[in-house]
């Protein structure tokens, strides 16, 4: 494998060429592919909770050939009417922390009585080895064979903002498939839960008892996001370790300033081996959504981030525009060399460009 | 404090106004400074070695303030010509590893050697505190008061994307002001160590002993990226667990894909307190420059990152530009509340503006 050894995750936008940019593997990933299903027939499928169609219908979302965004955009649209019936639960905590093991007790409670789960992850690839490490479901075994569940790994080979804004419309088909709850998972150490939090209803915080603040990486943003804090692997001589952590971190919250929500964070201990607490934390996602929907707060929030979706399709196309612009592409092509060559600077070259597509515009 | 609860980091670029999301913080950021200087006035100061004129220039730089923009644009056009005669170093490792005490103690003997060392930090603020993991300088106590050093904590209230563009242009002007080390810290836990290898020479993990990679949440594509492993606290009982980590991190490397620079990855132990290893870390960065200058890979990176300051600058500029389009913000305003209210989708909001900016430019 080539290593090009210059990250290219920031300017590579998914399905906007910029000559010099583009990776080997996104050039890889435009592969011909089978002949789609017309926006209805995907609509159809996904209605009528057909996961091959679901599937399908997720990966021409999450393509970069620009061939497919309209078809998408429009699959999208017409599954967004029928989206909105689920809870939104965010799950984050370090590598280490037990999320899978967490994630597929409480999913295989909630598939028991009846729920339909979508575990959907968000987790920006390493860019050199494009490795992801939420990649590897297996470890979720009951959940990635339960007839209820529906597990999806993060989109490779994109940004953040690119698997955050695919997240979100895979979140509007899985609704529109019947899903009633839907887990975003992400690692808890960086920006991704930022996004996560932009886009579900209750934002849990898995944490290790023991370890301190520091050794997890998790920073305080993270912990003033969180609607619950869960200590896990509360079992066997590590349970009063857990509830140790527990005083502690109620104690700590109490100086985090009220939440908007007039939620009071919980602080609970679990265990995905004995199943201890996990029921309780069903309980309480349920009651913060029965409270914030008593004083609106579930809803204000679900519709600032329609505004925040709204915010992110505009400058997502403002780029894509630009950068398939023929006069745009042709210019950029020209200048790259003299930019390398220190004929011109970054800042003039860009300058340049932007002067050339406004005016062939008029 | 107001808690917000809606984190609005993805969407508020700094100095361009969008009508709902602008935090109260970044509002308050507004404030009404002393009348600025000229650029050449900056120039000649930041050449001068002036250290308040150059802080000055970079608080200039990080104004969220449109007004500034033009005339910070200004500063680091000029100082571009006197830019580039540095090593650039970008530090990384967990919260723990000892990134403040291995910078003092680094830093120390490459100012008593009579360099020059500017230390920048990224890290993207947390959202609802606005607090700053590394913001807190004072435990680089003897850097502080070095008159060869310069610390400048991370920008606040900023993106990542946005951060990682105003550390660009401080390096710029930190060279132009003589400094010829540069420190780029990040905590090595999320995207900030991919956008800071777009901006260095050469990339420093520090690692500890003993805590596992999943442990540390130093992830795969992380490692991939340095071009040295330094193992900290190798003092008192912990030297023999750094020297075991060392075989083990040397193991793992070797299953690596060669790097395009052709540098073999070094992986060393290193005490702050006992300055053991230190100044074989200075060494290796400079083995690292002189055998990447021969090869001329060291001078190919630095031109791909110019076209990296290339594409942000034509991101950023071509939002900034929608976004202060009074006839943008007039419909922006107007279709926020239609959004709100479930009248239209965010999607056909977002394609009306777009159409309606189109149209207005001709």
């Amino acid at each position: 494998m080539k290593n090009t050894h210059l990250p290219s995750a920031l300017h590579v936008m998914e399905g906007v060429e910029q000559p010099d940019s583009v990776s080997p593997y996104l050039k890889t990933k435009k592969i011909a592919r089978k002949p789609h299903l017309s926006a209805d027939e995907y609509l159809q499928g996904i209605l009528a909770g057909n996961r091959v169609i679901l599937s399908q219908a997720i990966t021409l979302i999450e393509s970069v050939n620009p061939k497919h965004h309209e078809l998408a955009q429009q699959v999208i649209e017409k599954a967004l009417p029928y989206s909105g019936n689920s809870l939104r639960v965010g799950i984050t905590g370090v590598p280490g922390v037990g999320k899978s093991t967490f994630i597929e007790a409480l999913g295989k409670q909630l598939t028991t009585k009846g729920h339909h789960l979508a575990v959907l992850a968000i987790d920006p690839s390493s860019e050199r080895s494009k490795g992801s490490i939420l990649g590897d479901k297996t470890r979720m075994e009951d959940l990635a064979v339960d007839p209820n569940a529906f597990i999806r790994p993060s989109p490779s080979g994109l940004t953040l903002g690119g698997v955050a804004r695919k997240t979100r419309e895979t979140i509007i088909l899985c609704e529109a498939a019947g899903f009633d709850v839907i887990f975003v998972e992400t690692v808890g150490v960086g920006q991704s839960e930022t996004v996560v939090k932009t886009m579900v209803d209750f934002f849990l915080l898995l944490m290790l008892a023991g370890a301190g603040d520091e050794l997890q990486g998790i920073k305080r943003g993270i912990m003033e996001m969180a609607d619950a804090l869960i200590i896990t692997k509360a079992d066997g001589d590590n349970i009063i370790a857990a509830q140790h952590a527990r005083s502690l971190y109620l104690s700590a919250l109490r100086l985090f300033p009220q939440m908007e929500s007039g939620w009071s964070v919980p602080v609970n201990v679990c265990s995905s081996v004995t199943k201890l607490g996990v029921d309780q934390v069903w309980e309480i996602i349920k009651e913060y959504e029965k409270s914030t929907k008593e004083n609106q707060y579930f809803y204000h929030q679900r519709t600032e981030q329609l505004i925040r979706i709204f915010y992110d399709w505009i400058d997502h196309t403002l780029k894509e525009n630009f950068y398939h612009h023929p006069v745009v592409k042709e210019h950029i092509e020209k200048l790259i060399p003299e930019i390398k060559s220190g004929k011109i600077t970054p800042y003039q070259a860009g300058g340049l460009v932007l002067q050339i597509y406004q005016s062939s515009n008029l």
